[in-house]
């Protein structure tokens, strides 16, 4: 029986599902940084003051202590939940030093408090991208960063994904127009609309004094969804019907902005990767942050796990106002969680080595050593078998670590003056054995490195 | 005036900085795959219990609490302190998914609640590799393991490096020899050697009731260091005229186990990187936890930075015992943070992005897209001027941004049927402008990703 126990909340994984965990990883910072995007690495604690800013996070924080020592003035400090609010901290303190638009790509643990279930834990990665200006950011980069997500999810090993993308400022108008005081109450409402339903919600609003016309309007525009332009002609007919404000004039310039933005968004995001985005009115992502764009992403055949992308456009990314924006951010362990959890894929082997060079007898290391630096003299991974057992156990051994070729050093090759490294390489899957030369011979491609390949 | 301010002990790069950073992590983890180590993540935390076991480190840990939240049953937990406590508990923990010899390496951040300085973090990477056996592990992974870390730090853009190493077994068979009874309370004030001086450590033997032939006896080992076999012969004079125990038959065979691991680990290494090791008999290396090889690793003309790759044999990496093994850690953040700071080295440039395609006018924007995405289909890092403002400006921009290209799409390719998607790229450093195709156009091969370059 084991003495110690996994920590709920705390993955970890073999070295098999750890590479496949780093293969995601290391697949979405080329994509990002293949399109511009600048890492950063930011510190895992802020001084919680910072931190339980966001008061809806506060109850999930993590706050440091010591053990054994008097704390004296330092400031107290907790670990960061998020990407956004350390990244919002870097741009102000680094401001001098950077060129905006500032592209940035970030992927890190980051640490949540909250009750463990499936597919939520307390120390996860996060991979997010943002764009920041110092004055203004044009519209585009709300397609951008939508394009380079949707490129990031389709370049891994997932089924495919949609992306629910929505505008504040189309649903800001239209809930003015058709007569809301207090939006972000209405929102917060119709974000429940998966949860409690149609009914429930139109409760909701009416509880809110919303008159029954105006409630049964913002709930016909939840219903409006499409994979092209088509949603606009359906906003438009809602539009006409619905608007009960004396003067919607300034309302609709607010909708009519949003829609063309989200026209653009739904195109563009479509032309880069097609079939990915959908407009979906119903989505509306956090309650003040936002005030443009708004993005979801789910997986197909896993929609059970919620968004795993989402983000959208900022006015000012740090609290005193200033640096707007757009990004968004993976969720990266809960996505890699359910490719290995559901079986989609694993590792083609538990290790990076490609050759284990058996040992003849000790006398002889240095020979099957020589012959596994001519390997990686040449990248390819290579080890040297621990021990001088049999060669039956050698390549039991090889078998057991998940090491497909074996390579046995020439007899004559022991001579520890002699610079010959030839010998055997087998192929311990099929049992094939040919003359090699570690200077020449190379693995198949598919055998070089670990790959991921879909789960047996 | 800035309102926020770095925390004193943990480090943030600016995004040239951070590309150094990275490029080191990376080239640590090819050389550890190339010699079929396999890596692992632990999670950040582990209970407070584990972690203070080890008691000298205990008024260092950083402990978690939460903000608002009843703590409840839950174990208490901390931040780890080093990768070595983790991985003994993932050890144990996936004992059974693991195949033995166990080769492993990990590169994580690790916390320690110290007071800030010089190369002292709080919160800093570690990249560490261990070969750990079930049962017992040959002695050649002790030199294997020096192997792949003098390769790993061969293979970074520092001056070289020293390995000085040592042996327990050695040494504590010499000491037995000469009669000491205190092994642990003699090798502490050896280990103060470079502090206090020679003077110094002969008191504090003395102090411990250590005859003074034998205090003499145990500080003219600690003068002897060979950058080969050499040192053999001066350990076995000294013994020869330091024996003082009845029957040193016991302790002679343990100092020539010693003596003969140590050849071994200098000529290897030497074999394998010339100019790396040298056997330095006064290095001591922590307490009770290592016995056999030891090692400490200094970077030329960097001394003062201390050991930056440090380790040693031990009998059981966990605590009730087994699972015998060999391992080394290097201080990335002390390293890279020497590398910055004393201007040894510096990025290319601050981003991934080879290529600005300018944007003619707004209308024409899907063309210049059309052209990065050519190259980024082509793993040409590309990306689009955010705004279609004078040539002048965007290379301006570019230039800011230390872009080394601006691309200029073709006049007549702004027809948004048209599949054209020529122009002209500009080298903004030389000014050469060409006539250029994103479907066939090569940077330099020095110029597609920010390298790793002198300072200025």
């Amino acid at each position: 029986m084991a003495r110690v126990r996994p920590l709920s909340g705390f993955p970890e994984w073999t070295p098999a599902e750890r590479i496949v965990e780093a293969s995601v990883l290391d697949s979405l910072r080329e994509v990002f940084q293949l399109h511009g995007f600048a890492e950063i690495e930011t510190r895992a604690v802020e001084t919680v003051d910072r931190l339980a800013g966001k008061s809806e996070a506060a109850k999930e924080i993590y706050t440091l202590g010591r053990l054994n020592a008097e704390e004296g003035s330092e400031a107290k400090l907790g670990l960061h939940f998020d990407l956004t609010l350390p990244f919002a901290r870097y741009v102000e303190e680094f401001q001098n030093e950077l060129a905006f638009p500032f592209r940035r790509f970030q992927i890190q643990k980051v640490w949540r408090g909250e009750r463990p279930q499936e597919g939520r834990y307390r120390e996860f990665y996060q991979a997010d991208i943002d764009v920041v200006a110092r004055q203004t950011l044009p519209a585009h980069a709300d397609v951008e960063v939508a394009v380079v997500m949707a490129r990031a999810l389709a370049a891994l090993p997932v089924p495919g994904v949609t992306m629910r993308v929505n505008n504040r400022r189309l649903v800001e108008g239209f809930y003015r127009g058709v007569g809301i005081g207090d939006i972000a109450g209405a929102l917060r409402s119709v974000d429940k609309l998966d949860k409690i339903g149609p009914d429930g919600v139109r409760t909701e609003l009416i509880e809110q004094d919303i008159p029954e016309s105006a409630a049964a309007a913002i709930l016909d525009l939840a219903q409006i969804s499409a994979p092209d332009a088509g949603f606009v002609a359906a906003v438009e007919d809602l539009w006409a019907s619905s608007t009960t404000v004396h003067d919607p004039a300034e309302a609709e310039q607010e909708l009519r902005a949003g829609l063309a933005e989200l026209v653009a968004l739904v195109e563009g995001v479509n032309a880069a990767v097609p079939g990915t985005a959908v407009a979906d009115l119903r989505i509306a992502r956090g309650l003040d942050y936002y005030t443009g764009s708004v993005y979801e992403t789910f997986l197909t055949g896993h929609e059970d796990l919620g968004s795993i992308c989402s983000g959208g456009r900022y006015d000012s990314l740090v609290a005193g106002g200033g640096f707007p924006g757009v990004g968004m951010s993976i969720g990266v362990s809960r996505l890699v969680s359910r490719m290995l959890g559901a079986g989609l894929v694993r590792a083609s082997r538990p290790v990076p080595t490609a050759v284990l060079v058996a040992v003849t007898d000790e006398a002889s290391r240095a020979t099957s050593v020589r012959i596994a630096d001519a390997l990686r003299g040449r990248r390819i991974a290579a080890e040297v078998a621990p021990s001088a057992a049999k060669f039956g156990k050698q390549i039991q051994y090889a078998d057991k670590r998940g090491i497909p070729f074996v390579w046995f050093p020439d007899a004559g090759s022991g001579d520890a003056e002699s610079e010959s490294t030839g010998g055997e390489v087998k192929d311990i899957r099929s049992g094939d054995q040919t003359p090699a030369d570690p200077t020449s011979w190379e693995p198949p491609a598919a055998d070089l490195h670990p790959r991921i390949v879909p789960a047996d």
